[in-house]
């Protein structure tokens, strides 16, 4: 069959945006427009706007119900809980990490001051649960259970992501424990909590839960690679951010474990912090293309791909579910922004 | 009957510290540590310390399981998801709030900084709703739902507080309205989520959620009486703290409301931002006190209290539960710190 992505994403967003909208204005009046700034339904002046992210993850929650042969409309709960959940960490992580730009536009946190992007992160992460606690059945705790610990997850990646800003040296084996936690947490519940919600059996959610996790992995290795050879046009930060920011990611991980001459290179460079010139910037770039970072880390996400789709192979789903998660895998990691 | 209320918190804190030692071992490694320092456990480096709050909030969540006829265990998740849900609004308003200072020590964001303040709250809240979930029964979900529907009166509460601060006046009204949501919602569900979890019919759970919104405002006007009279020994903070901070306090309002005399000079001291010299706060309070600010709170206080102990009589309720409720209400209201 062919499986054209758009569709798929647009499918997931006309079933699950009308609930999303519907849950945010259960909050107070002001974070609810904070809220709606932040996912691209107003610009800041409270216009309407067209924009938000790709909502990946609500989407691998409706093909997970699909998979295991229920109606993509019971995962609906579980597809606005995990948006939720994402997006109260991306409003605390931009305030965290003092990102002021997102998607080409001003984070909450530079438009409305830290006291704001905390409280209205806090009010999405609880309405996430409230969403499914208001589904109100079985099914819907178990679903929260399994939210519960991929949000421990996600918290618990970014206290080592902060923690390795401290660091001078880092290894690939935790920066992957980090990015497993950070991304691949809430990738691995949003690719299983449909089939949970469908009430599929434990095994069959153990399979989704493992492709999602892996392919969170695939998902930051390339967002680590956007993160230095991104078209700053295309993902709206300078060239080179990442090295910018002297973030340990995992390109940059690699080529400082290579013991090659680039590696410790790019160690000196960035130990001595500056200065960021285009041009210095670039060329630390080109010392991780040289230690091997670059394409490591590019076969890395294609195997932690080929581990995702395989998990697949081990659980007995309707075939068209399969056929569209792994498609939505693909498309995820071929992005450029 | 003789009600002595150390033993109703031991009694609550012996059943319910358990539970919540257990939660807190959920959570990753490095934020165990902050939260056991937030809650009194253990000192800044670890060291196993004696102190914390006086966990009304799991006390009320017992007491209400027992006010219906049930067992107090059968409280003890929606006990520890109300803790949680105050200590998760502590780290945050903390941090919000600039308190560098809570119970004598150090808060978190004062030793451990911003992030970690932020991350820690969010590990709890999410934890909040895990206990609730892996409690696992439809009374849970019911449980959850209640308690999220506080958390969005506590975050719309501090919402409000500090949209006050940018405010030069603020009606008691408005901070009523303000103090509902910011401790009486949470007071509210603490004091029905057991009924709740016991699964008491619909009415006796708003009966007991009246009890405790009513109670959380007798609490804030006792607590605004001690942020201007509270003695600094006990209370930890300075003298006349939230004149200093220029607080929109219930007695401040009131006094600027009254108007006095006393009430205009107090609003021209508030706009002329200084000298905060301790003879220059202490005249502010007088001004507060002849503006009438202090005998209205007192007297507030106590018929908010009457109040709460009305809605309890609206309830068919065990009787010696009951008057646990009420002598707990009578405790909180006449505290000193």
């Amino acid at each position: 069959m062919t499986i054209t992505l758009p569709t798929t994403l647009n499918r997931s967003r006309d079933l699950v945006e009308p609930a999303l909208r519907a849950a945010i204005t259960r909050l107070d009046e002001n974070s609810r427009g904070v809220a709606a700034y932040h996912l691209g339904w107003v610009d800041a002046d409270g216009a309407p706007a067209a924009g938000g992210g790709k909502a990946v993850r609500p989407a691998l929650a409706l093909l997970s119900a699909r998979a295991v042969g229920a109606a993509p409309e019971v995962a609906v709960p579980g597809a606005v809980a995990v948006e939720l959940v994402h997006n109260f960490s991306l409003l605390h992580d931009d305030l965290m990490d003092r990102d002021a730009q997102r998607r080409h536009r001003k984070t909450v946190w530079a438009v409305w001051g830290p006291s704001t992007a905390i409280l209205v992160g806090d009010a999405m992460l609880s309405l996430a649960y409230q969403v499914l606690a208001d589904a109100g059945d079985d099914a819907s705790v178990a679903a929260a259970s399994m939210l519960g610990t991929a949000t421990q997850g996600l918290i618990a990646g970014q206290v080592e992501d902060l923690a390795f800003e401290r660091r001078s040296t880092v290894t690939v084996e935790e920066c992957v424990a980090m990015a497993a936690g950070k991304t691949g947490a809430l990738l691995g519940c949003s690719a299983a909590i449909g089939a949970v919600l469908a009430g599929a059996p434990a095994p069959t959610v153990a399979s989704l839960q493992h492709f999602g996790e892996q392919l969170g992995l695939a998902f930051q290795l390339v967002d680590d690679l956007l993160g230095i050879w991104g078209e700053p046009a295309v993902t709206g930060k300078p060239v080179g951010s990442d090295l910018r920011a002297r973030k340990k990611s995992l390109p940059i991980a690699f080529a400082l474990e290579s013991g090659t001459p680039a590696g410790g290179q790019l160690g000196r460079w960035l130990a001595a912090g500056g200065p960021d010139t285009d041009e210095s910037v670039q060329r630390a770039a080109d010392l991780v293309e040289a230690a091997g970072g670059r394409a490591w880390a590019q076969q890395e996400a294609q195997r932690r791909l080929e581990l995702a789709a395989g998990a697949l192979d081990l659980a007995d789903l309707d075939p068209a579910g399969r056929d569209e998660l792994v498609a939505l895998g693909r498309f995820i990691v071929s992005r450029d922004s």
